[in-house]
């Protein structure tokens, strides 16, 4: 970078406060010292109301921005599973209900949402289909208009942020491959999963360089990139969030929460 | 009452909401043009996301004040089970979830919660154990000092209510018998259940009139009575709500939602 | 029918035991003294133990066959959401699951289940995929290959049950139309619900003397016809189950449940 | 031990498969190399019909007896809260629902249940309560009279087991310390959990030797011992049971699955 210009800066995302019960997932400590903007389960695909406390309390000890991960009402399936036949609408009032109750948990503590991501198959559903995005980009607004919302870039749901006033945060996936729709490769099919901590950041700087989604086929699909989402529920977590992380700063990136300044296309 | 002497006013609660997807429990509907307020389940013993934003919305249209009806989280057995060995910390983290909840399925619509009324055993429960009674109204204060908080008279809820600093709404029950503690009876005795409109309304006001609760012994437990609590789920509910409303006003009562200006003993 | 010749058999089969916690659904009690198959819920759609061992005692005093009626784990959905993602086999294990918890509670009794039918969308996604209509029907002959297997007349599921030496039972339904693939119309299309209890015996004896599905284009799907399915949670379940019988026995008909002689194609 | 002298044979077992959808609790595979009886949850705390299937067939792999773990319908609180309110026979059908399930899963991969072990907090209600112990016995009876019953010694399980006719399977706790009731002490009074493989071998060995249930007090209670219980889901839990095994042989005893002969006081 020239000096002089304005330090680009780049948020690192991750889920979180996914436990359940006596269950466990993720190294939740760990991860909190390395990414800028925590997910939290509500209750619906992982979380409890403990478990939420506790991860809010944690992620604002470490001065790392909370938000809401909202999801499918499906724990046995991890809110990994599409089910059907559910109208956007009836969607919309489950978001609400999931993001009023941490908004609840952490407002009792002092800490304040920053933004909304839906998890798993909905944010795939969502990010294709732009009945299912508007709901789901106003029912966030209806609940607070400051609420950023984590959305892919150029998909149904930026469209759907932008419309409804909310401030979009694109994010793009360090370990996952890109159909050439700009969703993200079925896990079921080969190549779709990055592994090495060194690959991941080698495409993730790529594209944030190319100001796009670089497809598995080399196609590109311009947008802006105000975040890196890295998963902390394998067995490399944290090793990737770290070595990403090093090697966004060695680039002369400023890793740190997205600011309010994206909401324009 | 004496011509010039204020009006007294008496609030009539309802537990409303409680259906669950297909399943339909109660006449919400016709209920709430009898009562003054609506304690909403939350989804841990009734409710979904759906059935709380059309009982939201059917309330406000009403005028019916509304309130959260957080429980235990038991689906099968409607939140009457105690569960137990859980510590009051951890049932206050569930209460702020579901009033969060539902507080922002109400604010989406402009409604605002006006109380909070515990829902089956756990209602009991804190009623006779000031540490449960103390973290369910520090729940609340902590969510909102604004809310009321809905307690039996003389128990341990009413105390915890007015040293957390929330307004309590003592409240009896229309069709309940009452144990010497002051608790209800259990519905397994004899006699537990009162049945029949009049005799209901007759015990009511006979409770108004003494300030007092009246046990099944005669006993009598001075208190303060500003609502009165009907059942929503039983063959003759409709008829006894009705009944009770007609002879409150007879009565020379004014039946409305309780004010503000009960927080002193 | 002519004099000497063999009196044709029918089965009227409902779905029963939807019931759960304090939520009652249908009037089982009452469709029991007129259908002459009810196929039990195991507790993922609906039902619970209790209901489980009650419905399939009710059952068994009025002389009624009973079955399983295993769903996708979706209390909240009543198993009518299609829920995707799991694989065959997946689903296979859930089904055992479900037919084992209830064989244990009928044997308890001395009950011996007759035959099984996935409900819902489960049974809907089965007719038109192969591959899970042939898990269904394994995992079913694995428990017992003594059950029947409730299908849809010329659909995956009874080509699978036949492939696994089942006995299939190919109903009609007598309140739904049928789309050109054999399978149910949408229950979000107009028409695709009949009304009328004449109206829907008079569509039942003419597919049952044509041998053949008839569908709403008039398009034919031949097919031996073994059950008549009639639904129990609408308001005029009971009207519509009494006049079909009525109508079937008028008919010449013997409205029994079915035997066992129809293993071939 | 005298030459000569028949080897006396003593089971090792252990809780398993208690994972549920994408959360994994404990090392089942090895700690199946070490027992010789797994009790195997029944998606009532934990344990979904996949993971039931999977833990059937790795135990049987292993030549490890299996059995069923019922639990109350806890998955939240793991079975470990007590759930009051439910009559002994409402508990029983429940139980009979989660032996069939499992016992289905069992059957159709040619493997046979040979015992019946209730979890958590059911299992030390039960110990206390005739009424709940003989309604348990009576449900495992009602399945199969050929399921034994693990029970404590000299508890109301083992009397109702008995009174059932089912083989009572007597186990002490390899981690836990007792209380003079029989039962064990609660988790939260220190010097409950006895940690140091050692230690817990040495406290078995003296009880075996004894026949008797040593109390923490030095009390010691009569009692026939047929199996030692050893965790799965401690951190420490493989090399406890490893120790206790090789302890258990070094002290000439056989480690294997109970026999039949212990239905007598």
């Amino acid at each position: 970078m020239e000096a002089g210009a304005p330090v680009r800066t780049i948020d690192i995302n991750c889920d979180m406060g996914e436990s359940f019960g006596v269950y466990t997932l993720g190294d939740d400590d760990t991860m909190l010292s390395i990414v800028t903007s925590a997910n939290i389960a509500c209750g619906y695909h992982a979380g409890d109301p403990l478990v939420m406390h506790r991860t809010l309390a944690a992620a604002a000890a470490r001065g790392v921005n909370v938000g809401a991960h909202p999801s499918l009402h499906d724990l046995w399936g991890f809110g990994r599973r599409r089910i059907l036949d559910e109208s956007p609408d009836e969607i919309a009032k489950q978001i609400i209900y999931q993001i009023g109750a941490l908004r609840a948990l952490a407002e009792c503590q002092g800490i304040r949402l920053a933004h909304v991501k839906t998890h798993g198959s909905l944010g795939n559903m969502a990010a294709e289909d732009a009945a299912l995005a508007a709901a789901i980009a106003g029912a966030i607004a209806s609940v607070d208009s400051g609420l950023s919302f984590t959305v892919m870039p150029a998909m149904a749901t930026e469209k759907a942020a932008l419309e409804a006033g909310l401030t979009p945060i694109r994010e793009i996936y360090a370990d996952r491959a890109y159909a050439d729709t700009g969703n993200l490769m079925s896990r079921k099919l080969p190549g779709s999963v990055i592994h090495g901590p060194d690959l991941a950041a080698d495409r993730v700087l790529r594209m944030i360089e190319a100001d796009a989604v670089i497809c598995e086929s080399g196609k590109r699909i311009p947008g802006r990139i105000d975040s890196v989402c890295v998963h902390g529920d394998t067995p490399d977590a944290v090793s990737m969030a770290r070595r990403l992380r090093e090697r966004l700063e060695q680039a002369g990136l400023k890793v740190a929460p997205p600011s309010k300044d994206s909401k324009t296309l």
